[in-house]
């Protein structure tokens, strides 16, 4: 049942990101390692979660037709913003916005192939005032079987 | 008063991290940018705690004289551990551990110079229940002036 | 995709705590819905998730040596935690204690087959200072895909 | 001080609910108990909060002249939601709405005559995005003395 | 039902605190409002609730044999101290400690007699670091009806 | 690195509010602490954020120019509205109302001067219902290294 160390999902999704890679690497690719990327800036809290649900959906990571996966994406998504907020999942409501980059990896992280798939989703950029500069990094990760 | 697209000091807090790099880019160094990077495994929110306040200390990232200096610091871990947790900072109270790697930068991501020194800590790892192999990876970054 | 009113698997495993029933429905055991109940009392949180983890691999409700499931139960736990203790979690450290009955219940609920089965956690009892007498009721359900 | 074990205000609540039950059962109702039922459905917290105060007071649940009643019917609809939202109250700002049906019902569940009237709120109902079936069901219970 | 500005409740139990002073305004007195003060340091959330309860039903602010009177200042209690850790009412399991003095008063701060009784819970101290010195000061206020 | 009991800056900026002050004691205005005043009254959360950011950059509190300072304001800010709202931080999103007033004191309330400059943000005022009278009183508290 251990993470396979070169199957970390979360680190993909990471630096998938942080990178600037448009990207997979190869051996993942093999594997059928499904991912996307995006972008999104809001101090709207929905927005943020309809951005990354869209483009799993555009882009075939998930299969709109199927709640189970929706909701597999949708609690990762709360889980990585719940990074980039530090904690409360508020944004504008607090009189602040965020500039992300989203990724978004789905495969099997473990050795054991019973594990099946999982979901990952990554949040980088910034958050801050409604003010261009008056912003710092932040960063999130949700992970979720799927 | 942007942030300067070469220093940033979250993503390189987190490359520390996802690279298993043992030192920050010469360029970094060359502007006296500190860090520095740990371990810490526990079921125990404060032991996580404690272990980043020691080694920013140990390794003089920051002075340990300064109340201003931890008070800085802590906001930093507690921010981070709140991507770890995704959210309420609890770890063996809800039956779960972590295994997780730190690493702490001190420097001035901004362009204007007059922004001084900030903090980041970021905290990469697994979270899980106390059974080896029933967990997933996890992040956190917490970023603070200080 | 839409719930089927039938079998509506929060409300099942709810009406199992609230009218002490040892079973479900002859319905839902003809479709090989799984399900367990039992108690537990404590100041301490992760007695109340260890009691419900250990209750659902003992009667075969989930698979011990998949992470994936456990995974999938451990979160569907700890949102049934969060309506008992209305959001954060916390028990002993801040001086109460709870008293609780929990069902678990596994199978599809939706009219679609491919939504797979799903799992939830109920727990009903009292929550309240360390003393007899001295607390109230309290409800949690907490619903997962699995 | 014990709870009566035939007069627990928030099992009566909760089964007013998931029974579709138009009334208490006349035991209750022959020791004055108060109560109503009624449905909101939205994805924005403070007409859920709106909708539960409204039914209260037109049905001489609690009056409306007193402060000290809407105090505690306020905290007892909190806690109900924080069941439903599972902590944070949050509801279309995460791109998520609820449809819920709610129990009001006030009156003594202690032996001891001197505990005076509680209130219980019972929320019951479904949470999910703003698509029909994608959702699930939720349940949230607040009680508070009045 | 307005508040009296002569009567503010949270604003007299803080001014016990603030100014040191040992007794409530004349005034008050005369109407029989009651009142108490303590103090308490700790690292464990439990012991701050104990301290402020004890203190309470010793010196006769609230009858210990009246749930409805633990109830509702014990929520008074965790609004303070949510004030005093800023949200997350988690103190040694973020490795920080409390040095608080608190005060508790009860009566009417209301112009309409009808709204009864209330409480208000008031801490004032310091928290910080488990390190004489490595602290600020904190706030927290809880009122409730009673 | 202790406090300084002549120089507690939150106790001054709760003192401006309870006792509807004008200014800082004499001998702290001689030490050169900024301060000023204000009121917000909203069911919006970034408009009380707003309200103190815009005040306390009009008195020359902080200069509007470097965001570590606005960063600092920002969370004190955070803090403070966590203690009004017990936590969470929502106030129109669960239909409630605040009237503030609020306190900006800028200083060093420790012994040692290398401690440097602490801002302290103060709100005291009533929350409750949107309609008048159906209110209590609240306080919060930030604290923070500028």
């Amino acid at each position: 049942m251990p993470l396979d160390s070169n199957h970390l999902i979360g680190k993909e999704a990471l630096l998938l990101l942080l990178h600037k890679e448009d990207q997979l690497p190869e051996k993942l690719r093999q594997l059928d390692w499904k991912y996307c990327k995006g972008k999104v800036g809001s101090m709207d809290g929905q927005k943020v979660v309809a951005a990354v649900e869209t483009a799993a959906k555009n882009q075939g990571i998930i299969k709109s037709s199927l709640y189970r996966e929706t909701h597999a994406l949708y609690h990762a998504i709360l889980e990585a913003m719940s990074g980039v907020t530090r904690g409360n999942n508020q944004i504008g409501t607090l009189l602040r916005t965020v500039g992300l980059q989203f990724a978004i990896v789905r495969g099997n992280p473990y050795k054991d192939k019973e594990e099946g798939e999982w979901i990952a989703v990554a949040l980088y950029g910034t958050i801050g005032a409604p003010v261009k500069g008056l912003e710092h990094e932040a960063i999130g990760l949700g992970i979720n079987h799927i």
